[in-house]
């Protein structure tokens, strides 16, 4: 598209897109510009000093005020006037309010269907090990909180640390800060006991209880990157019933079978369809009743990287074969109203060489502590 | 706007008017219409469960499968159906690739310039408290930056606790462990010392320096409620230079003098620049130099609720009155590259009723500890 000035505008912290042509990361919308060599980002007052420092290679930082700003419209008038160029390539995520005032002064502004930088899908060594730098973070957490577990006190029904009744939100703020001494910062941690695991994205509240399943799904984020790791598991502590016990040895094995499909060619329905067959090959089954719905109903893995839910998925839509370079999650799970969930989340880059997939998850593997 | 459908896709965490609209917080994009006396939020089958329970009064939870979904288009289409309406209604920040398609399916799009959810400015005393919640979190991040200032020692020209130099990611994670253990999620805190406080968006890194100005900037925000909190405040360890001092006090009146312009009726632009003349006052000037810019060069203020930076803005552009319910930082600061910076931020409320602002800010003001 040598005709169209490639346009965005977003916030770093919120927009991948602008972050991963720019490296800037700010709490407010810029806009960024490219069109031949020229690659742009047009700051307020505010952000243009860091900015110029956060700027990857061969991104010029310029202010709103050499661009006729602060209004939108003024800046876009002028980055066309400079590139003499008309023609505007968005994302589809564009703001259709800028989009139509740009229409209406004459500038063609057409929508990308497909990503705006399909590259972000395909992750360099350097890329992965940001990834994975996250990743330590999480299992930090992870190793924290079974520390704590493992210390707690089975009172009755209920778990008893330091004199306390054992809460989600106790666990998870402990976690928490166990992330953000490793670094990354966390970002909505799931720690769901009992029938609360049943619902997937159910953060947890309140006391947490003893023999029974409790769901910690942690998903942290580098500030300095931007780039997220991404980790699930399941324990008990004390003992597990029999058919928690054979729920987890199912989504263990789906898990670690679908990690070796993981490969150039492969194509996501048909990793996510393994999945299903193993966890119905043990006898758990997939529906929807009075309280909802129950056995495996999310899709197996999601691409990790600037977007913790990013390209490729791996669900039973997913018609497009793996290339190498893809940073996905593997997460197969089970839920049920009756006792819970279980789901067992391992992260895994598929090196763009064509070498064997790389899990990058080293947390252990535990279900009863 | 009896014959439009009002429209929107977003994810509750990252887009507030959804949020606004359906109390649902989601990782993911969703869509929520509503028409006349219905409002409907449209969930994927791993939301749909959450999304029941959270759901505000009033908003119909319904399944992506009931709109012949998963597909944008197909649900919008299911939604003109059912409203037997073919007009739609959107934020300007509407994805433009969707406008796009629903326009070349026949559909009428209007963006709207102004914000979709106008009344999200004026805040009622409830939804104060739940600032106040967050701000409360924020407070209880500085008192243990300071616990943790004043128990440091000064080793030569930095400062050491616990037998190690204290560094501003050190600092950063002690407040924001404290922000968790208070229920609030931290999200970028500035701990800047020495020279980076010049920048007022600095996160700061590496050691901490004695003797020299520490900008901590604290904005956490409650993952139940969506509501932000927003506090400064600048301290020194040791013994502040007199220009530094001078500083602080230009500072603090200004903020002391500007809470007090906060009413009914007042502009934004009055009072950001009562601000800039006491700090003339006091002789600092505001300009740009070989090393960047310095003095006061950012807005005064701006509204704090379910986004961190909403309307209304205290700045030399806010053109419109203050008219009650607004939530607002009040916070001047003054940048120098020689020395670093000073920002003193409080939060006010302005209640609707016509009653006198209420500052929600109790943390203390002091400089050298």
């Amino acid at each position: 598209m040598k005709n169209f000035i490639r346009l965005l505008i977003g916030a770093g912290e919120n927009c991948s897109d602008i972050r991963y042509a720019t490296g800037i990361s700010t709490p407010d919308d810029f806009l960024f510009f490219s069109f031949g060599e020229k690659k742009c980002a047009i700051m307020s007052a505010l952000e243009i000093d860091r900015a110029r420092h956060d700027a990857r290679p061969g991104v010029t930082v310029c202010s709103e005020t050499d661009y006729h700003g602060p209004k939108r419209l003024d800046i876009i008038s002028a980055i066309a006037d400079e590139c003499r160029c008309r023609n505007f390539a968005v994302p589809d995520d564009f703001p259709f309010g800028v989009a139509e005032k740009m229409q209406q002064s004459g500038f063609t502004v057409i929508p990308h269907a497909a990503s705006f930088f399909p590259q972000r899908e395909f992750k360099s060594a350097a890329e992965a090990e940001l990834i994975t730098h996250s990743q330590r973070a999480a299992e930090a957490g992870l190793l924290r909180a079974v520390d704590i577990l493992k210390s707690s006190s089975i009172d009755g029904k209920y778990l008893s640390w330091q004199g306390k009744t054992l809460t989600s939100e106790i666990l998870r703020a402990e976690i928490d800060c166990e992330i953000l001494r490793n670094g990354a910062l966390p970002t909505g941690t799931i720690c769901a006991g009992g029938t609360q695991g049943a619902q997937p994205h159910h953060f947890g509240s309140g006391p947490l209880m003893a023999n029974m399943p409790i769901v910690m799904d942690i998903f942290p984020r580098s500030p300095q990157s931007g780039y997220w790791g991404d980790l699930t598991r399941t324990v008990v502590r004390g003992k597990a019933a029999p058919i928690v016990r054979k729920a987890y040895e199912a989504v263990l094995e789906a898990r670690e079978h679908c990690k070796k499909l993981i490969r150039i060619g492969a194509y996501g329905a048909e990793i996510h369809c393994a999945a299903e067959a193993i966890l119905e090959g043990h006898g758990f089954m997939t529906g929807a009743g009075d309280q909802g719905q129950f056995g495996f109903f999310h899709g197996l893995g999601h691409g990790v990287g600037l977007d913790i839910h990013e390209n490729p998925r791996l669900s039973p839509r997913a018609r497009t074969a793996l290339q190498g370079g893809e940073v996905v999650t593997v997460e197969p799970g089970l839920y049920y109203p009756e006792w819970g969930g279980i789901r067992l989340e391992d992260l895994v880059y598929l090196p763009p060489s064509g070498a064997a997939a790389i899990c990058l998850t080293e947390a252990p593997d535990f279900l009863e502590i």
